[in-house]
């Protein structure tokens, strides 16, 4: 029986991006990283600070966390980080958690392969722009990606970049191209980080989110995309645990 | 050679609600609703104030129009109304837009069937809640439903539900457990049409959202499903053509 690195538990909320944007989920934060995004809005995860917070749990326990918060109101689990991708055993928990019907979502940046990223439900790999200060492995990328079309698991697939600044975006049309099947989400970027006032941050969020879908709209290189603001944000603004 | 009362095309531009939230798409706008919802945020559509506006066209007409508007900038265009499943002869347009690769997306409210349904690429069927008004003819809605599956069609269906209150959250309810395999989606009504302020109309929305969010939350009987506000009309407020 395996432990993992769990942070929070929280939930039933909906999910704030992506895929599966607005689907009502709950929560399992792990911790750790391999990489350290400038920008990350959880970097507790890695950077020390809530180290006396995280708990070993088994499979069976964060069951029973999960069943504790959200009752019979869920059915669908949302494992994110940090990088969930660390975790060797994590199908114990995605088994586990498909035993009882439930759906898995996970989302990981591509730094790494896992046998289990072919169960997972909703998987959204988002590699990391320029502005992040981090540096994508393409051979890495390029064989996840790979893995999961010999699976033929694209369609539960995605690729998520978040996007700052034009370079971002630059990025973002280079990711893109070299993975045209993949179903490719935009998302604005949030620096705003600090911002206590929820209606101010979202008023600076819709005016980024404006910008980037008016960019994404001159461009011929991004045509099969959607573009999302992170809606939790926009509702509940930096809040943790919504 | 069909001609259809079409009253806009533009774009590109997101489609801000439902299924493909977010996608880059193309829009062209059909004239006439068998409905006459009380909240109808295209009233214009059906009483005969933009009637000057209307034009007929054919679907190369329609190509013309989407290709004079968004050059090489789009690969999906989406066909809303009023109610385009009026226009029985809508699959000239639809086959000629699969033939340029471009994919289709299209929303009914569920009150006639069309053989060409089952050529949607994201089909929303969207019946109204007691809000409207209206009142669903709930044989009609079984047997569209019921086709589509036979079809094979599921994965391109989804069923969206717009709530202003209480009631159309039961009527929400009621209509995911009567088709629990079809992709359930909550959207949260706008009842502010007359607002010119976007940032005054964004706050209101998202507070309508977050009450929206919490209901479904408490709920053990709408756990597959999504919720989501309407993303344009954070952006835009209640502007046209955008
Ligand atoms: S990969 Fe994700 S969790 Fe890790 S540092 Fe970057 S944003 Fe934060
Ligand atoms: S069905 Fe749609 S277009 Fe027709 S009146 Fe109702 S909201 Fe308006």
């Amino acid at each position: 029986m395996f432990k993992f690195p769990v942070l929070e538990i929280f939930g039933p909320t909906i999910q704030g991006e992506g895929m599966v944007v607005g689907r009502k989920t709950m929560f399992v934060r792990t911790a750790g990283c391999d990489y350290g995004c400038s920008w990350c809005d959880s970097a507790f995860t890695w950077d020390g600070s809530s180290k006396k917070d995280i708990r070993m749990m088994s499979a069976e326990e964060v069951m029973e966390g999960l069943q504790a918060k959200g009752g019979s109101r869920f059915d669908h689990v949302t494992i994110s980080g940090g990088n969930p991708a660390l975790l060797q055993n994590l199908s114990e928990l995605i088994d586990k958690l498909h035993g009882q019907g439930i759906e898995v979502a996970l989302e990981t940046q591509g730094s790494r392969w896992q046998e289990w990223f072919v169960d997972i439900d909703d998987l959204t790999i988002s590699p990391k722009p320029p502005s992040s200060g981090m540096k994508t492995n393409w051979q890495v990328l390029d064989s996840i990606i790979n893995r999961l079309a010999d699976s033929g698991r694209l369609s539960h697939t995605s690729l998520k970049v978040v996007v700052f600044d034009e370079k971002d975006l630059q990025y973002a049309s280079a990711v893109h191209q070299r993975y045209p099947k993949v179903d490719f989400y935009l998302q604005v970027g949030n620096d705003d980080l600090a911002e206590a006032d929820s209606a101010s941050l979202a008023g600076k969020l819709l005016e980024k989110y404006q910008w980037l879908i008016d960019r994404v709209m001159q461009s011929d290189m991004l045509n099969h995309v959607r573009v999302l603001p992170q809606v939790h944000a926009l509702v509940w603004g930096n809040k943790r645990g919504v």
